[in-house]
């Protein structure tokens, strides 16, 4: 089993912050992260493909592929916008880490696995949230 | 001469936007960084206190001070915040990494120049936007 | 399952060395890391809690809460410590990144398991004694 | 179980060919990778050890002898040269990261398994062919 | 007096060769750095413009003008390419650390000195060939 | 003018004291610094050559012989060592990152500058002694 990996970079803005709840309980969960006139991130995404190299090119997919799969997917909703606003794809969603690493896998995971060159296929998404906060969503690994 | 550099980390939204200005020279001169809806960054800033240390404690200035005054004049106005909109002394500033670094120097020169321990001062604000995007004020560098 | 980590730091004095063996198989064992006069390290450690995020919050757990606990348990006993000599938790543990990561593990499990917002627990341990010296503890992964 | 990793350098030319297609097929799968006059990488590899520590050194493997082993096995042959025209291990291999990481694997498991100082083996290859294309292998994991 | 970088990134070809001097002289200068197999590097290049910001839009230079520079200029030129054989303006040039800065230097200096939108100009252009091994020409510098 | 920078690594113990002072007073000054029984840090250096290339190889200085220098200057009587007690040229030194650029910097001048091979000079010695804890020495920089 090879697992190749892509990384990819977007900046957005948003905020933690549970419509169906009060303020107060919004501002006592999310603390600084609810502020109502946002924050934002240098987010970091790697997105890692797992299965056999197709023996004729060596590659479990191309790269240059998956890149632009990346690109059309997530850069283009998400880089330089709102996370909570402005992105098809996570409306209703609660921005925080884990919600997006779950939401972006969906995304991709379709043209991701058109463009597999070998038996292969999405294994996971990782999100760098600040060099200090990471989530990962990985549905197929074993614990 | 010895320079002293302390690093430090915040996260805030922003957008660049010259409310002088319609929003088509906005638009046509900021692109996607003017999105009223807003983006964001982890910054990082380097602060830079050049001097001679001081011969009892071998320090220039104590870190830990250093760190404290960073924390007190710079994180705990911007961290989580807008930048635009909610940092008393960024009011009217337009804020791009250069407008940034020149004002966040400002704010700290009173305050470092008091704890220094040695013959030194305020030497040099660095600001990361993104990785790639950097800027750095340096009044008394000789160019 | 969604996996999330939490990145923190500490510096600390230590040397390789099994008292229950000869100086002269330490030295032979440990080379220069046997330095009887310490040696230290800037460590980075990364603690993973897997899980399925709260609905209502989004959280599989509180990063807030997690960095307060590894800096309880973790950070407050180790940094600017000497391993081998000051830290409760490592009394007769040879303190190799391998074992380090184990102590560490045992000394996060309960509090991170009661911190956690969703179905989930912790994970692993990941530690950083250099750039290239890394050991990692997961006891519930199967291989 | 524990997973120790020593991380290594070395830099190397190579192009992607497959040389029983035509330069057409070539260029047209692998781009500006297949350019006849070469490029080339700073590559970083990581090699994983997984076992359980040995209780009189709380070693899984001496990371001294990781070193020199994945000195004499990869960097030796491997550093300052031309990976399609220099290294015997892979003639034949058309060296993208996928069929890097597979060759380097092989090349390094005998050796280190014969090192360990515990119940352990080596776990996994991991190359990092820029800061964004990374490949691991790792046989024995569980999807 | 503000500074502003953009860094970016290329991979390339190359070795060191006089070929003014002999195999031997060269292969004893050089070392494994002569292979006549060619090696290569991940290149990260910094480009700095020193200046004051323009009040009307708080910019040095427009960091997506600077970095269309620097790909037209180096990037286009250089990425995936053989920096001894196919780049017109390095013709006659040993390509070491210190002679591509100067040349990259050169290359951009009259495009960027059009961009700038203050009273600004191109300052200095580093590059990292390695993490460990780095160059910069900075003409206009006081010692 | 040409700057050529080599960037090493190594480990240490140490611990802030002025033995010319009580111990209220050193612990009041360094903090946990002061700890009696050490603490260490990954150290990384960063020494910087001044000058003109020699036009028959491109090289201000063989980074080769850069390194080597440093190796046996620095790294040999530092590294996995305690820096207040067993480093001959670091006697009296309180080891401040500040004193030790200094001490670094004086060790290096003679053997860097019989090294070069262009018209240059040794020009700076930095010192990360954590991510966020910078020191530099450069003595002949204009302010």
């Amino acid at each position: 089993m090879i697992f190749v990996t892509r990384k990819a970079h977007f900046n957005a803005a948003h905020r933690l912050h549970n419509p169906g709840k009060s303020d107060e309980w919004n501002e006592e969960t999310f603390g600084k992260c609810n502020n109502p006139n946002w924050h934002g991130h240098n987010y970091v995404i790697e997105v890692t493909v797992a299965g056999e190299p197709n023996p004729e090119t060596g590659y479990v997919i191309d790269l240059g592929r998956l890149k632009s799969i990346i690109n059309d997917r997530i850069l283009e909703p998400c880089d330089h916008k709102n996370l909570n606003l402005e992105v098809g794809f996570l409306e209703g969603v609660i921005p925080t880490s884990e919600n997006l690493v779950k939401a972006f896998f969906e995304e991709l995971e379709e043209d991701v696995n058109e463009a597999t060159q070998g038996n292969s296929t999405l294994y996971s998404v990782k999100l760098y949230e600040t060099e200090r906060n990471i989530a990962e969503y990985c549905p197929n690994r074993a614990l």
